[in-house]
């Protein structure tokens, strides 16, 4: 799933890449690194200019003819930009990579049928699972969709070509490509990304006029389940309107479970030996666990079988991120890493999961750079 | 904070743990460490052998007379469990570490006043807000409750002398001291643990029926948001079904939010410009993020506000020392740095964390030295 910029590119001819935020810059920062020419464009010349100097493209000029387009703008307009590249480019096929397929897709079925003149046999949506907590065209790395899920969601009226190209462009990113139609990809974004985000905003609303403490009791359980709510309210409210009726699906049902443990307290409130109160408690944990089971690995592959190396880490400013940058240098793919750090010793263990095959020569490597290894 | 064996217990005499589970054995390990003697009890004769052979303690003797109990038990059976203690040892004072303090007290003052004979004098429960994933004794670690909250619930019966008894035993097991009455503490843990449990469980109930396709795009957000309900079904039907007023209380309060979010949904679906709609998620997702904004940092101190300044770094040998040498010069008090390196980039970005009132100044610092630090 590495980026192997030796590799020849998929993508023939230019890519335009309309908005360059995380996942346009990344998109044009991987394309840019195969060999593929990138124009970009943003109604922010700011965001357009760090783009450019990160290495991610170059500015457009006249005699542009995008073969493909890449539409990377907010859900809420995102339609209309898509319908708009369509028609200034008549040869360009053109995707977008907004996180709800089901809405644009009616727009834009919708402006066909009344407008006319929009080729739809030249769109192809789709959606690569990836982002950060760092938005705009700083955070983007060309790494960011290596090994990840990148959904596209072909349609009745798309061209084979269309498709076959917006499917070498997620290659080209170093994505796993997922094909599923639009209905189907927005259900599943409902399940595994748009209800959590909404279950915790909800838990972490609770903590806003809470004792003093009560949060200082925080552990890190509940940093976990409310990371994801420090994400932004504008953004998330295009999110999950536009993906309405599934979310609303999936919280419905979180709400009838949510039902009855609240039925079961308020029981045992009453009797604490109340009938089946208990067993309902156990069923929804259980029922959780079972469902925790279910999700891959951080890859998307099967869970795991990765060898640890664990690295002694002086705790010093700057020790963490040298070894990051040697673990870098010694080309080992670093799939997860943890930090173990007792307060008052005077070092952390680094714990750093690589591929069995890769983990003697990372461990050789870092001790070459001077590192404690332990055997 | 720090666990520093070679200062002198606070607790004299010997300390008897009745439960030789991951609090037990790690509160024995510390205390050990500190040179207490440590009786070891529990119920499982393997349970207790491998605490000892891991150092935590020895095993009972016909002479022992402890001075401090510490029951470690299930909380089902925690408040039996002190009672017994109570009645055998005349002269101890007895903890627990149970996760619910209302409950147990409760118990304890019924049977009190119904066989007498049980002097709650020298009971005061207690609440280390410490964990981990592997549970039993082999998961202990002497320091596992360093520096974290442990909640103190004297009650009204206490002794003065009890109080202190169990205070100078969580600050030898290294942990900050918290004094909090158990109703209070039983609201702040169903807020910060015991309603985000059943929050992430609900979640993670729903992917059990998902369709393989939809499970294979979740994403890191999924996995922390439901990281903690890979928990045992039967020891979180107890802790819940033990504070079942404080747990349901927030998770109705939840629930109205929720009842809010779907309602709005709904709105959207019939009409996608639906008055209001859009600004009741706005709310919620902007609630959640006051919420999360209020969890103190890693460490438990306050969260510090640091100002992040970004700076392109060129992939060379030697451009990270040298930045963070210029920012030395520039006078700024360097608090955090992480680096972020992208495979295949020719530059990382470096996010150097100062005090808010420091970051302009840098960043002028910086540009003029050279260095590019995107607005």
């Amino acid at each position: 799933m590495t980026l192997d910029p030796a590799a020849p590119a998929r993508t023939l001819g230019t890519v335009r890449v309309v908005g360059t935020g995380l996942l346009g810059t990344s998109a044009a920062l991987a394309l840019t690194l195969r060999g593929v020419d990138v124009v970009l464009q943003d109604v922010s010349p700011t965001a357009m200019a760090i783009a450019r100097d990160l290495g991610a493209g170059r500015f457009p000029r006249e005699d542009d003819d995008p073969a493909v387009v890449l539409v990377a703008a907010p859900p809420d307009v995102v339609a209309e930009v898509v319908a708009a590249e369509l028609q200034r480019w008549p040869r360009a096929v053109v995707t977008d990579v907004a996180s709800v397929k089901g809405g644009p897709l009616q727009t834009l079925r919708d402006k066909a049928l009344r407008d006319g003149g929009l080729d739809l046999t030249r769109y192809v949506g789709s959606h690569p699972m990836a982002g950060r907590e760092r938005s705009g065209p700083v955070g983007a790395q060309a790494d960011l969709f290596a090994g990840r899920p990148w959904v596209v969601a072909a349609t009745e009226e798309a061209s084979a070509a269309a498709v076959a190209t917006v499917r070498a462009l997620a290659l080209d990113c170093g994505a796993a490509l997922v094909d599923m139609p639009a209905a189907e990809h927005d259900e599943a974004v409902a399940l595994v990304s748009h209800a959590p985000q909404v279950a915790a905003s909800l838990v972490a609303a609770r903590l806003r006029e809470a004792p003093d403490g009560a949060v200082g009791l925080a552990g890190q359980g509940l940093r976990d389940v409310t990371r994801i709510a420090a994400s932004d309210p504008a953004l998330w409210a295009q999110i999950l309107a536009g993906n309405a009726a599934p979310v609303a699906d999936v919280l419905e049902s979180l709400r009838a479970d949510l039902d009855d443990v609240i039925a079961a307290l308020r029981a045992l409130e009453q009797d604490p030996s109340a009938l089946g109160a208990r067993g309902a408690l156990v069923r929804v944990i259980a029922d959780g666990g079972a469902g925790r089971d279910r999700i891959p690995g951080k890859h998307g592959q099967a869970p795991t079988a990765y060898a640890t190396v664990v690295v002694v880490v002086p705790d010093r400013v700057g020790e963490l991120a040298r070894l990051l940058a040697d673990v870098g240098a010694s080309g080992a793919n670093l799939e997860d890493l943890r930090l173990e750090h007792s307060e008052g010793q005077p070092v952390a263990l680094a714990e750093i999961d690589v591929l069995p095959a890769a983990a003697e020569q990372l461990e050789d490597a870092l001790r070459e750079r001077g590192w404690t290894v332990p055997r």
